[in-house]
């Protein structure tokens, strides 16, 4: 496949998606500005300038936007949303021999300290000095142009730049994969059926996790989720039951065809993309002796959980924090076929509709799962085309 | 050190310690006779008797006597209690070739299935069809003689029978201490100074974790605490102060006296022995990130939980049900005197004296820590003979 | 999907393929004779009588025939081969419970002591006093009708009795995945592609490993592998050039088209299924920083390695050695269709035909990967019709 | 303990310890010059200048000056050797924060890139770029004074510098800890009682592991492992003799006195610190089912290792190389005295003995563990007088 790695010329103006605290958003111009851009004085040694061809709308973008804060991370003054982007490398400082201008790339959305103990140990999402692009106070990626260090973009060949956006999101459920120690073989439940459940269900799926069961308390999302994975089991979570009903329901998922087996199975591991308490306690019912629950979802501060079950069943309760070290592992998954992630966006808008993208994410009833916003209108097109293809 | 391993003929009639649901505590005629001990025919293949020598009392044992169950584990008749027991051989049925009469042994006071799936996988403690004994509606030790299965009586050579009875408190802790990964030099907080929570001290210090902390309302305990392991810090836990409050006194104790690291280090690993909601939450807010809240101690059946606090820091909660594969380990620990746990032992009485024993493991005026019942007045004196010296 | 679970009453005598240390290799009767079959008097606790259908052979098998020995393991008598068998129960002992005449199994092929510590620590193939059926002295499973324990017999539900057979070498790599920790996305080497490397690939392949480089000697095995797995990379191994040239080899098949990352990808993983020195010492050469090279196959008692390349690039060398609770994750991953075996076999026979069974086996001219002998000529020719179908 | 952190005023000139091609050593005039630390100007961003105040001669220093090389590692020019050093920050670097002057430091001596595999997954030991003080081309820490990175110096309290010193041969001793997971009541073989087998000796004793038993040809060095470790046993190895003899040998000792186990135990790890053939072979031999062979010496380039025992027994063999994130470990641990390293050092001699003392570490007939250079002769008194108190 040919791709175009010509560079255009930085003719358009610099401009941004921004929220502040009165839950306002808007465009505006952005830095760097295009002459900054043409001139490349505005690069710190070891930058890049990329130009951002595609960026995904995440929860929490939608989160800043209508709350101003999740947890004590809070929107003070005016601010950029967004980091799943990827784009191409317009600009890159002098000293900069890993990239150069014309390179395609995703940029992960994160700059590190490389001296405190998380960093030095390999597990930088605990940097104690992050620096998080859309997490307030540092600013986001939903902009055209971008000054970011050229160790943090990586090179996606001849990936679409939309693919290359999502990296972001599958990152996140390959740091699951990783820390949760899944299992060629292994039953697995996904509670939860959004974007970062889908996503989870792709990549246990495509780590051989089986069987899978996949839980929401929405029959459109497992509908979608089945028509993805076509051999995972869906269970529908019950509201008004009590948690050991619903783990029941999911066991019967797991079994449904498998008489096999002298007693029924359950999950080895359960992968938590949810953050509500019931999901929490149905997947600690559910699962086996010395199985796992793994939180990939954020949820509320506190959270009320059956003590004694995870005691005398030896149930491992992992979280996850953002990821690290994911994004070679992602290109490779995605190059190689191995995970397909470009079904998962249901809507595409260019950079000057992203209003219109965020109305689309925020609203249940557009069935959006994923929206991408793209830097023009040929972009869009060229994608839609390639859906219908 | 010359051990006297002849074997007195059985003669004393088998005698128990009891209880009911109508929470009584007697002694009375217990299975096998001494006359069946004599002729050896209740003696099923694989099988030994053991002369009980001496016992310790647990807190479950007092539970099952005071509040009549634990969880589903409930007491529906007369039940016999204890399950920290040594003693020495005297009958072994023809089939057996691993013990020989005279036999100084160990009891694990478990008999497993060999065929579910946590057995066949080395979890045994999660065995589907375990027999656990003193745990309803399973017979427990405390009796003068008792059939077992050979291949759940090891072989302690010349140590003493209160030590080999003192194999399954220190089991418990082991099994914390490969399960939990605790490491040569890591930081380590210690919930709790009751019985589990100082042999749990003995063996964090026994593994070279420095600097240890151990935390208890109770300042008597500390003081315990502290004489038992001279470099180990303290800190009072206080009630009516939040978890935080209590986590940041965990850590000041921490770093008394350590000035030389940029930033106050944090426990990698906190051991809960208490169970308690409060200790459990403190435990949480003191471990740094990455780290690791390990659940030693049973509690209520729910608990509240800092979740986003878990989520964000990537903090492990892991729990520990009972043990398995731990007393070749214990056995070489305690031989080698890399583990002393006879200073554990604060009260000693006779099995005739057991009601004695159990009122003053039960009180806390009586400052008691760990109780022995031992099967003559003359090993009594001996062991208090034996600590003078 | 019907199956015919209908059972037939024992007719034809027992008969099984024999060798000796004269390298004969004949047909003779079998115990247990199909009277003691329809008697039931042979039955020992805990047993049942499975009727074989399909049974697979393995290199080892065609060791034993043509050297008489595979290490300390020598034939000394007259011994009956094969360990990868599936059946149907056509009678119990009276105390089984688990399984019932007319289940279909799958056979484990061992029976273990559940007494010393790798049985109870759940590494069962390291069992002191393990019968590994097929070893000598232990007879194997090249027969009509056998006896086995039922513990050692898996419930295969609607799966044909081939798949059920081919559960044994697919459990082999099992065990090489979950002790190899293979993760999605690892850049993997499977040094070999016969039989166990084949099955290895597909293991890898459902286990997400990608980019997968596949070497062999012998161009026809490595076209096999690619019609196996289309994405899977290959490489002729060289003889007469040095491991690291090899080693070169398997870097640059590995990065055949990739050129999006700054430096060549090397495995992280390499599963070694040949046992030879060149082999071996290729993929030492060829893993990464920190990677492992896990060795599947069996070769000679002595092997020289770049000692030094190990320890400055702290590469893990790993073995295994059969396998351990693999059956129930093997039966779901066929099952479900995760991992789909039956294009390995490449001959069939009738028990009848054993003889020209081994011939096959044997013969590299043959290009036989897996050969199956089967119970009946309208078991074999519904096999084949399958095939075409 | 009150201790003098008064900073001297830099006054002598700085001499370093060179060798070269051509196999001699002499002191010289090394950089920066006494002007340049006085003025500052030669520190570059993040750097601090410390005076080294002790450094240990390590083996490999005289394995540079006597053989020009380690492997592919070859001294070409005059270079500085040494890098086991501890000293006092006397400047520091307008943008320093981390230390002042006056900090008491050991130094890690190594600078990592931050941007490869290994940096970013805590693994920096693998940086593709380290620059290694003392390995060629760059010079040592064996001089007066040194500007090296804030980051790799790490602050001591009050420790001696001595023990700062020593704080590197034990990171090659814990990371062996940490990475080939020893556990409390592990059976360990140390084989080689040189200055790494002795620190791993007080490391593995620390973390618990017991029994314990040493290796060595020279009686002496048993000796004073006995003296240093009293618990441990002792294994002298043979020459002449197979090296499954040498394994017995090492079995025997490791039951000496323990008739207590149905069988005789063996070691679950095997800690090799010669990297000599029939050593790491006897370590096979004697290591049981699922054990591990964890190597931290270094030897030829290739090894003949019992490939197939290996297989059959499931042993893992795992390499170390140098060390990461291990001084704040290490600082703990002398710091509150559960490591006592000071007994090691045999010998002291000043910088401007350095000749002398070379003579002394590399002459077997002087009973050298670890010699030190210290900058000046009241440190070398001192220490001396502390040793006799």
């Amino acid at each position: 496949m040919a791709v175009d790695t010509s560079v255009p010329v930085p003719s358009k103006p610099n401009i941004g998606v921004f929220t502040n605290p009165k839950h306002d958003l808007w465009l505006a111009d952005a830095k760097p500005t295009v002459e900054e851009v043409k001139s490349g004085k505005d690069l710190k040694p070891g930058e890049v300038t990329v130009e951002v061809r595609s960026t995904g709308i995440c929860g929490s973008d939608v989160h800043f936007w209508h709350a101003g804060c999740i947890g004590p991370m809070i929107v003070t003054g005016d601010h950029i949303l967004g980091h799943e982007s990827a784009g191409q490398v317009i600009a890159v400082a002098p000293d900069v021999t890993k990239l150069k201008v014309g390179d395609r790339v995703a940029i992960e959305p994160n700059i590190i300290c490389n001296e405190c103990e998380p960093c030095l140990t390999g597990r930088y999402n605990g940097c104690e000095r992050v620096e998080f692009l859309s997490t307030p106070p540092v600013d986001g990626l939903l902009r055209r142009y971008v000054n970011h260090p050229a160790i943090w973009c990586h090179k996606i060949g001849d990936m679409s730049y939309e693919n290359g956006a999502l990296l972001e999101p599958l990152s996140v459920s390959l740091a699951a994969m990783e820390r949760s120690g899944i299992r060629l073989g292994d039953p697995v439940l996904i509670a939860g059926a959004g974007p970062i459940g889908l996503i989870t269900l792709l990549s246990a799926s495509a780590a051989g996790a089986t069987p899978i069961v996949i839980t929401d308390i929405d029959e459109g999302r497992l509908k979608f989720a089945k028509s993805l994975v076509p051999g995972v089991r869906t269970y529908q979570a019950r509201t008004g039951v009590s948690d050991e009903e619903n783990a029941q329901g999911i066991i019967d998922a797991l079994n449904d065809g498998h008489g096999s087996e002298p007693d029924a199975i359950r999950p080895r591991l359960a992968l938590e993309c949810t953050g509500v308490q019931s999901s929490v306690c149905s997947a600690i019912w559910s699962v086996k002796f010395g199985g796992k629950v793994f939180v990939i979802g954020v949820g509320k501060n506190e959270m009320t959980i059956p003590f004694m079950r995870l005691s005398t069943w030896e149930i491992d309760l992992q979280y996850q924090y953002r990821y690290c070290n994911t994004w070679p592992r992602a290109i490779r998954l995605v190059r190689n076929g191995v995970i397909d992630l470009k079904r998962l966006v249901t809507h595409r808008f260019t950079l000057e509709d992203a209003l219109k993208a965020f109305d689309t994410a925020s609203n249940p009833k557009t069935g959006a799962i994923k929206v991408q916003i793209m830097s023009s209108e040929e972009d869009v097109k060229a994608a839609n085309e390639a859906d219908k293809a």
